[in-house]
């Protein structure tokens, strides 16, 4: 590697290997361990050792259909996006890192000269490449390349899942943001899986007065309870009949059923941030919307917040480490995208291509 | 009328009946001209000599229906809520206006004391007395009385017929403030009815670089290009074959289809406004709002813009009175009611209280 | 008392007096305590038996000079506006409160109709009635009136000396809401006085990041170190210094170095909110204001924001009891209000005019 | 030039020369015209042929005192900044613009990299490298390149001079979007001179109801009402005495009294853009900005607009032409520089290198 700066600050350096392994998915329900090269960083790029990847939803998607929406897989993918690690070398150009630094992957490097990057709305950029979306490599492996601008640096204080987590947090922080809670507001989040349950903290770190979560699941409202919302299973109760009039929808399970009877729940001029993804086009109370004159609007990632999302974490404000219910090493990949499926009380698994599965 | 002043400042009065006629809906299909007492104003009202009554859907809808959603037509009702006339008394306590003042009427008063009405969306005020809304009166009468503080003056170049056409342009002045039309903008106005015609004025009295109109009507889509905009006959070409990338989509139809293919016209972080009312749950690209992260909200009536409104009209940048395509007396206001349904180029009708039905 | 309710919700009633006693400003220096009839309360209003009333500065402004800027003593005043007390009357058409509920009264009333109030700025009313602003009595008395929808019922998790202190934490809950302030800021709190100890604590109560509090008192500094803030005492350094960087200043000093200097610290971008009063006309760093396209603004009290200010302080967020450094009866007035002058270390001095003087 | 090309669509090419003619600038009042190499454009920029460079103040203060503020001419400048020409040959990379197109130039081109340009406030970026700011060579040449992304193609309807006033338009567009200028709207400009008349052009093509501009010269005012602006010479009138509740003050004389006395006449709530640029710091009502509670700032260049404000200009909605009162060759560059000093009437200056001196 010419060019490249493998020594930290101390002067140490970390041997680095030529080979690393890989899970790559070759089809929905075939996922194989491989032997692949460690990437060289470009002049801006740093070469990060991964320590920890969360899985998500979407990986899940994936590797069970192959496909989601538009994109799909069609050469072997490496899944994995919500990532941490340690920095091992760095691009000739590169300032904001050095060897040896924790970070978190932002994981989604823009193209930074189309329209949207120029306005700062670089989540929007049609050419940018994030990783585990076809055909872009993700962070299942033991070594990756990223941007250093997306390479952000965390505090001791953060353990390796939950900067892992930094990426959930930020689409939380991203739709509290888009919604602008405030000290006082009354907020209901529909759906308290890792996202809903990553809102719902965010909204109270923004002094929201009340916060109703609902979802059907008993354990995750359990959960939801802990970290400081009230909660409905909507099995049981309407959640209008509990928050009639709340200031803000953050909608994070992706039902129909939800949005639908979510929206009846918000106040006049209020907003409604839509972050789950489920049908493309459900039937949406637009009757609703004009008579109270809501706002209605949905979420794609996030632009500009992971700095925001460290600080809320490392203030202790966010529990991370508490929504991981399992961890699996890189061999057994598989198995962690499949832990949902298997335990009704998952939440969060993790996979740690170190080998090191234990918190 | 003890404590009501009459004289305007220049101490002419002018005679007051006692009595008035009005156009009443008794039943879908059944408009009687009945006599009534003129109203006397209360201390903060004036009482105005209706000149001209714009015929809105909802007038239509109410005649021909007996009802709007949860409205019910269930005592005599006098419809009309485009309103301009001339003051002829005033309560003791008015300061804004003087008998003799020619104004426009703005039909809603709100209570002034609730949530809404202290955060200044008094449109949204629940307790709001909206004209020909059960159970409130309108103005298809000789005399009506109004709070002074909706009662707007208009400068003499402004005719009868464009005052009362104040209420529909206000409302895509509203539309237009919510969408935050900026010049350089590419708008869409889906619908080339009386709101959309007005709304597509706005945009570009407000510097829209472009603005294009859709509807299946080619008499209207003549008279949007003839406004200013260009013109897409959905029934012949999807809108997002002429305009990829609105920064706004003003619905004006209410048609689920124009909403569902409108907002696949706007480009990402661009805003839609809800202002046609149609089917209350229709399905919406939720997938695109997310995708794109577009904001999507709705408009009912309008806040604060009254005078905004008359000063567009007044400065000639809107053309009102070319909307209008016939005129009634008081005793025709069925064959108002029924005009649109009549004559498919039919655009405003136009109720005369006076008698005097041409412009 | 006809049409007035003195019964609360379990039949009980708290036996009235004709008359009460208040502590009246009769000239600078001249305070003296009076006996009053008690007040009647109007169809909308409650009779509020006074608990706590909170020393502001504007009041030993007017204390010792006998007038702010324009608004001049000209008759006796009754002082403090920043009060909590129970409700013992109500009048007949108040639905908010009953009595023997405890509440913290917002000191202003608005006109309810100008435009101002109209469009939801009351606090911009130009014909508020605020307490002790002459000519408004305020609430240095055993018993005040105020319009229901200005009093604010608070759990009784807050102490009677909290609920008063709502008031100041009010002016700091909008100076946030202006300033946008949002998790992962940097905000400078220039000025460490009551106002900017509340600043500093509803700037992290909403997710700052960092807040860095400056002042010329140690003792001052201490506190706001202890309630999270890092500080800088500008006798000993420059606060940009410290924050080249800050995302929002909350100046709260009204001294135009302070004003100036915390300019200097703001990114491109950023916002500035003037809380503190000082000179009228202070130099301002136009350039700075214009090269980094900083936003600035003033604060004149505040509107809607006493529920978010309860639920704050009820959540905990907000220590407010802290701040109280002396408390005095009612007779003793004048000793409040020399308080912060005689001891270095005064923070807020709180009259209690039911004689207990003990929190 | 290899990797560049010269051809347009139709197949022509313009013959290139290797040097070119460029006024530079040496000293203070030390202009002269030097032969250069033509510059060869990089793999995204454009080699543009100058049709017309508008003179600017800032121009003007670099060729009198060498410096403004900070920015010190040390070494040759070529000064002008509002530019338009033809381009004539593009690097590999370009797609946005191709030879013989007719451009206005955006003259600052940021690093793209920094936080400012990530979050699309590219002009607030501090390694932008803007035309005749030191040390980057500026217009008054025969042939610049420039960023592909910043060469914004004009239509035919607009001449040589109009798109080169693209530039200040662009200054105007800017200042009206901060201050959300919308209709019904009572705008004071204070400040006649070539940014005044294009803010008040623009605030009128946003709708504004009312436009007021102040100046000291009569001439000016002169222009200013034939643009549609009423006119107050506060050598006479104070601006408060004609418009003492103006929704937004555009500041576009840089004058302290201006500041000052436009400020008072900002209603509550109003809005302050600071455009001009005058003293460093001079003294600002801050009572007047509290307690109205006004929002001011200050515009650095613009940022986004060159297309709305082409737009506008193609429109009809603003006349730039009707400004240049001169114009002059090349090698008059120092007459063009003085013109605003010897006549009175003066507006606009227009240098053309390619040596047509008349529209």
């Amino acid at each position: 590697m010419t060019d490249v700066r493998t020594a930290g600050p101390d002067g140490r350096r970390e041997p680095l290997p030529q080979t690393q392994r890989a899970a790559v998915l070759h089809a929905p329900g075939d996922v194989r361990l491989e032997e692949r090269p460690v990437p060289v960083p470009g002049p801006r790029e740093a070469l990060v050792r991964v320590a920890a990847v969360g899985v998500c939803g979407s990986d899940v998607h994936y590797y069970e259909h192959g496909r989601i929406a538009d994109f799909v897989v069609t050469s072997p993918l490496v899944l994995g996006h919500e990532a941490s690690g340690t920095v091992v070398a760095t691009g000739s150009e590169v300032t904001r890192v050095r060897p040896g630094d924790r970070v978190a992957l932002e994981p989604g490097v823009p193209c930074g000269h189309c329209g949207q990057c120029r306005t700062g709305r670089y989540n929007l950029c049609p050419d940018v490449r994030f990783f585990a979306t076809p055909p872009i490599d993700g962070a299942f492996a033991e070594y990756v390349v990223l941007d250093e601008a997306f390479t952000h640096p965390v505090p001791d204080t953060l353990s390796d899942d939950a900067a892992a987590l930094i990426e959930p947090l930020s689409v939380a922080v991203w739709a509290n943001r888009k919604a602008r809670v405030e000290p006082g507001m009354s907020v209901l989040v529909s759906g308290a899986g890792p996202i809903g349950l990553l809102c719902l903290q965010v909204a109270r770190a923004r002094g929201a007065a009340r916060v109703v979560a609902t979802d059907i699941s008993e354990h995750r409202l359990a959960v939801a309870h802990r970290l400081g919302a009230e909660t409905v299973n909507v099995r049981e109760r309407e959640p209008s009949s509990v928050i009639p009039d709340a200031d803000v929808l953050l909608e994070c399970s992706g039902s129909a059923e939800a949005i639908a009877s979510g929206i009846r729940c918000v106040a006049p001029a209020g907003t409604v941030v839509l972050v789950g993804m489920g049908e493309p086009t459900p039937p949406l109370p637009v009757d609703v919307i004009q008579q109270r004159e809501l706002w209605v609007t949905g979420t794609f990632r996030y632009a500009h917040v992971y700095p925001a999302a460290i600080e809320l974490a490392a203030s202790g404000s966010i529990e991370l480490d508490g929504l991981v219910t399992a961890r699996f090493g890189l061999a057994e990949a598989e198995q962690a995208l499949l832990a949902s499926r298997r335990d009704p009380a998952a939440l969060k698994a993790i996979v740690r291509p170190d080998g090191r599965t234990m918190g």
